[in-house]
């Protein structure tokens, strides 16, 4: 099983510094650390545990380190920033692994922008020796890259060249779309193993500054400094300490303190239960910081986060889930209000921006989602998310015989028009109902109101409304009919529906890079017995199929 | 060899008729015509020999029918609309094929959307019977959907649960994003073997209207008039008839008025030389209208979509497009004048939307493209997009010795700033230049001007520049490096770089459906021995690989 907690104290691969408003974060990864036998982590080549390391630290310093407002990213190591992702790794994995650790690489690298966009938290590279494929990747994540100029320091994307497959975690479309290097540049940029240093980076956009190797640091800090007097995130205010989460295993279920998972394999779907909160939100924001990471948002963030990456990395067979949730929506919306009054508060600010990445996560995660809104359920405001992350939502109309819960319902808050954005930029509901402003106006009337099944369905809220009559084997036979398709049509079909709309740097990395990458990752050129990725290292060239697809 | 040429004359399974300013353009498929042996056109459903004749079709009712101002598509038969792209005809095709195929009937349904929105041709369907699949996905790119309403005919998508494939000819993206079905709807919609029919099919927005089968072809007729009545379309133009192409196939050369194509398969790459005008342009529009096909823009542009088709079902193997220019780069400018000029006449209007639709056709070409600015060349106006296409240009700065052609030149004219946008919907430099604003003005006033190599680089109008020592070799390098690298990984890449900027429908289309669609067309779960696509129609279910990827 791949797990996805740790902490700074269990590093084997970073080693994260502090000084002042400035942090570093530095690769030093450890060759035999692998997370699977049969590859060496070799010039500060990584793989999925080096990158676990790397979520870790980037959730840590935003909550736990309000006073960090910039961060370099560096090698530790004396003569190579980074080789990227390790090659062997990759050419011994399966396809599913394959895809899923290059979404797993993205999703962290989407967070790196995000904490520099959204968290005053502004991250920089400083390039301190040969920059290749995923490790150039990772600076092309951060806001500004900073170069030694040597002879033996470059930035490179080898990939196409030396393995026939993408840059694919994010880097051809960073290249055009975000430092907008010119095309032809950035073919031939992509297409030479060795690639571009010194003046020459910097001309192409590829780099930012270039500076002699022995000012490097200092350039770095004075610039890290730079960020930092302009960042927002308060200085003096305490952090919130990301305590092990509380998760258990039982069989087939897996019991965190808002969340239980439980699987059913006959049927190949995972049940997500999510359990609202108890108690009405805290007054105030001071009582926010208080709490923790017990606040009940903040909490559940973690669980749902840490409960998706082991479904999507340990339970491939799984291909739907079904989300409910338990509770009083009245209790969701108080949460929902103290965030949205408090959007000038660090804490706050961190907690919706993270609610907004899980919820990204599973929109993107190849698995066909299911909402199930029953009696006694909570789909209000940040919850009613899920129900619209979800590809179908069904909702109980009217009571059910011997449930003493109250009939399903949901309600709209103001976290549904646009703090928890979707990767394409779009609130859920916008990308709902799309370009429809006036219904949009006529939803954001009826914010706070309950709305049972008849008055969710008129608004387009829900789809599917049966009564007690019909409800088990509507949805029971929605089920079985979804696992009886085939799980990568479904994929597909799932991806291309979900993002209507506009499309963004991110959604044009998870769709069109991402979804060309996996192509690539099923082609005899690339991981054929004579294909690139099998040859590599072994003195033999590849052997391709010349003809063009 | 695959041939894209044909006429009216010729079909075998399209019926083209008129009435006044309305053409009918019904499918009656000739079940023994398919294009290759092995399968049976059953049901109206259609092969690639179907759709070269709707896309010959197409061009005629633009060029040949001024006074058509709007087009009813619909079925000849009695009691099938269309049951979409055959299936054995698909099962039995090689992976490039099925991607060729695919990209070519996309083009061909955004070709309908063009004459639709720019010409003043307004498509609409007819639906009088089952419509599936890529007969429902033809029917999405009109403007207008009306269904008789009985209980046979309906619509529906169902790849995904029939055929574990997607609908792959723009259907996903045209539900969410064209007609803004609700996803939830669509989800329901696509794994829908049967479909949707009646009032709920106009509800769901998945048609427009639904009439009684009696009255359908009036309501059809009743709906094709008002958009008649609305069009710019001249009633009482002459038309120009599209002759057959003059085209002479020598060896590896392929002869046009215009333009040859030479293959050199020893280094996998078709050599693209085209010849520019040798007149200037006429002094009017009226006589261009006498000039007809052999006005040279459209003669150009009829060459190039057949040589570029040709080449890629054709010439698979051929990795590399290299184009040249022959001629005077002033001789250009007079006729993207004389086009500018002339926006409000119907036939420099269709002109200038062909030569659109051409160069967006070589964009999604997965080839290699080159463009070599050499002395003699008119690389000007509409031909210097071939230049702004190619992945890489390379002029040649200064004199070559012994050569009497004038220095390598290059000139920007209107055309270049928004006249013949890729399908992102950006012109070709403000893509090469994004969101540089003040760039494209200074280009703006470049307008008009001859640029040598040096100056041509100064503005990122070409990026390599060699001097006659230097060129041949730099030149031949780049070919042979290019022609040693994985086709998929180039392919993929390719498809990355060119597009920086704003996706649009046509773009998600080709990218995050088509990428998805290929990508499936390359695993066991649909074209594997066990597979959906294999086993259809032997009475065995498919066996599924159940981990999602």
């Amino acid at each position: 099983m791949i797990d996805f907690q740790t902490n700074p104290a269990r590093y084997h691969h970073w080693k994260l510094s502090f000084d002042g408003r400035v942090a570093t974060l530095a690769l030093d990864v450890d060759e035999n650390g692998g997370l699977h036998p049969g590859y060496e982590l070799k010039l500060n080549s990584y793989d999925l545990g080096v990158d676990i390391e790397l979520y870790d630290a980037i959730q840590r310093l935003r909550f736990e380190h309000p006073e960090i407002a910039s961060v370099i990213v560096t090698s530790a190591k004396e003569r190579i920033f980074c080789a990227g992702a390790n090659i062997r790794m990759l050419s011994q994995a399966e396809h599913g692994f394959k895809v899923n650790f290059c979404k797993f690489t993205n999703e962290t690298r989407n967070a790196i922008e995000d904490a520099s966009a959204n968290s005053g938290q502004v991250y920089l590279t400083m390039i301190n020796g040969p920059c290749a494929g995923g490790g150039y990747e990772l600076a092309l994540a951060t806001d500004y890259l900073i170069m030694a100029d040597d002879g033996s320091t470059s930035v490179s994307l080898p990939e196409v060249p030396l393995l026939a497959v993408l840059p694919g975690t994010g880097g051809l479309t960073r290249l055009v779309d975000k430092r907008r290097v010119r095309r032809d540049r950035a073919d031939f940029f992509c297409t030479t193993e060795e690639g571009v240093r010194g003046r020459r980076a910097v001309e192409w956009r590829l780099v930012d500054e270039v500076v002699a190797r022995r000012q490097l640091r200092d350039a770095a800090l004075r610039k890290a400094a730079a960020y930092a007097a302009r960042s927002t995130r308060p200085a003096d205010a305490a952090g919130v300490v990301l305590r092990p989460l509380a998760r258990r295993f039982d069989g087939d279920r897996i019991v965190y303190d808002h969340l239980t998972v439980e699987l059913d394999r006959a049927r190949a779907l995972a049940n997500l239960t999510i359990q609202g909160p108890r108690e009405p939100a805290p007054a105030s924001i001071q009582e926010v910081t208080r709490l923790g990471d017990a606040f009940w948002p903040l909490a559940l963030a973690r669980e749902l986060d840490d409960a998706i990456l082991h479904l999507r990395f340990n339970e491939e067979a799984v291909g739907i889930w079904v989300f409910r949730t338990l509770g009083d929506g009245h209790l969701v919306e108080t949460y929902d209000r103290l965030l949205l009054a408090n959007l000038d508060d660090w804490l706050a600010n961190e907690v919706i921006l993270y609610l907004k990445r899980v919820l990204k996560r599973i929109d993107v995660s190849a698995r066909s989602l299911f909402a199930l809104i029953e009696p006694g359920s909570c789909f209000s405001g940040t919850l009613l998310e899920l129900a619209l992350a979800a590809d179908r939502a069904y909702m109980l109309q009217g009571a059910r015989e011997g449930v003493e819960l109250p009939r399903a319902r949901l309600s709209l808050s103001g976290m549904n028009f646009g703090a928890l954005p979707m990767s394409n930029g779009l609130a859920r509901l916008a990308c709902r109902f799309l370009g429809d402003d006036e219904h949009l106006d006529r939803l954001r009337h009826k914010m706070g109101e309950t709305l049972e099944a008849e008055a969710a369905a008129e608004l387009g809220l829900v789809g599917f409304c049966p009564d007690e009559i019909d409800w088990d084997d509507e949805v029971r036979i929605a089920l079985e009919e979804r696992a009886a398709f085939s799980p990568d049509a479904l994929t597909a079909m799932e991806a291309s529906l979900r993002f209507a709309g506009p499309e963004t740097l991110e959604t044009k990395i998870f769709a069109r890079l991402t979804a060309w990458q996996n192509w690539i990752f099923q082609r005899a050129n690339a991981v054929g017995e004579n294909g690139a990725l099998k040859r590599y290292g072994s003195g033999q060239r590849p052997a391709f199929d010349p003809r063009r697809a």
